[in-house]
């Protein structure tokens, strides 16, 4: 297919070049900063544009990978081309754009994308939802040259799957920077960390995290928890959150026990 | 070097497995529960006990890797034997032990263990403590026979590092178990989160966290974020651990940017 990506973040320059690969041909790139366009455009052999006015309505699809609330002013200005138009964002309905086009459809890739590091997109889950069973199929078929885990997922599910993923990547995250600051304080290195949290994150790709719980809150071990809350003692922004989390493993063991 | 194994759990497994087939010699594991020391003895080549009475004396080294509240007793009943004696706990003094026996240290993997899923020990960061240069110079050896990453850590450290490991470890399979209850609740398969959760955990191999933090609370992006608290309006718990993470985000981001 010839296809149009407007923007240059970190999913349009993951898509643009797992579609190049797939031998798909990318026309232009669009981003109101010039040279932004233009990084991307030399990498997939595309046309850099910086105006939506000039888009070259020879391509079959444009996809809009833009912050989340510049999608719509986007999907109403390319509305005159008349051309099947997809966001790619977890957290927007595809009524936003299907309000100024029939031709609409969501091509969401489920992952965190740094554009310094390269992902395997076969294995990258790509949700899909369409206006109309026509053009669910239609992106279906595209989304399998690129990725061998294709899911139609309607808007009221990629919600939900937009805020699992917040829990289970950024929030992490988050803890993981906790982390390392921890150590920092006490001249220690993040490395020591590595090998533990790449095991934590491997072993619920077999198991269910439920099942693979531990940790001083699971086995209810207060006399832990409660050392480490004094550790705390000068960081009164982290109580709360190891009290409110420690809770959480608390609660969950308890009714995941009663569920068996 | 002849090591007995105090203990039948995931971190005596682990090790009693690492240490045998780096060539040493288990000579005994113990267990209260005969059975549980016959099934790990068995694979080890050992001879199963059930009191600590039946210690053979000829072993070089105790490794004490039984919960932490029972560390103490056992030390105590071992002090007799005059043998170099260790534990293997994050969140236990030194100390705890010395108290009973001059000829003691510690040896704590920081990894997460599960009996059923092999872990590759060389890449498990090994920290070790001695009561003296001589015990800490013999810790050393033995635990470079079966890790490459082997760092002197004392008691004061450790600490920080076993509420860091929480941090990096438990709490991040928590909000991992989150995920996966949101999803269930919306018929939605945890699979799709996996390539997810495995590409943040990688990200932090060669960055530091708080480089590489993603998410609408790091990009600021208060529409998203009040509609993922608006979805769990039926799941009480979660509103305010959303909202303590998005907060502890924001703040890291802001302190990380006056910090360049």
């Amino acid at each position: 297919m010839r296809i149009t990506i407007i923007g240059s973040g970190n999913v349009a320059t993951h898509l643009a070049a797992a579609l190049k690969n797939a031998g798909h041909k990318i026309i232009q790139v669009f981003s109101p900063t010039y040279q932004n366009a233009a990084m991307l455009a030399y990498h997939v052999g595309a046309q850099p544009i910086d105006a939506l006015s000039e888009i070259d309505p020879v391509a079959d699809i444009f996809m809009i990978a833009v912050k989340d609330d510049a999608i719509e002013g986007i999907a109403k200005q390319l509305a005159a081309y008349n051309k099947l138009t997809v966001h790619t964002s977890g957290a927007t309905s595809l009524q936003t754009i299907l309000n100024y086009n029939p031709l609409s459809g969501v091509f969401y890739p489920l992952q965190t994308f740094s554009k310094t590091k390269e992902v395997d997109f076969w294995q990258v889950p790509l949700c899909i939802e369409g206006a109309d069973n026509d053009i669910t199929a239609q992106l279906e078929l595209l989304a399998q040259t690129i990725s061998n885990n294709v899911q139609r997922v309607s808007t009221s599910q990629r919600t939900i799957l937009h805020l699992a993923a917040v829990f289970a990547c950024n929030f992490p995250n988050n803890l993981y920077a906790i982390a390392q600051m921890l150590l920092a304080q006490h001249q220690l290195d993040f490395g020591l960390l590595r090998p533990l949290i790449m095991e934590t994150a491997q072993k619920v790709q077999t198991s269910l995290p439920i099942d693979v719980q531990t940790g001083p809150a699971v086995r209810n071990d207060t006399k832990t928890m409660a050392a480490h809350i004094d550790l705390l003692l000068d960081l009164p922004a982290l109580r709360p959150l190891y009290e409110a989390l420690s809770q959480s493993i608390i609660k969950m063991g308890i009714e995941h026990k009663a569920d068996k």
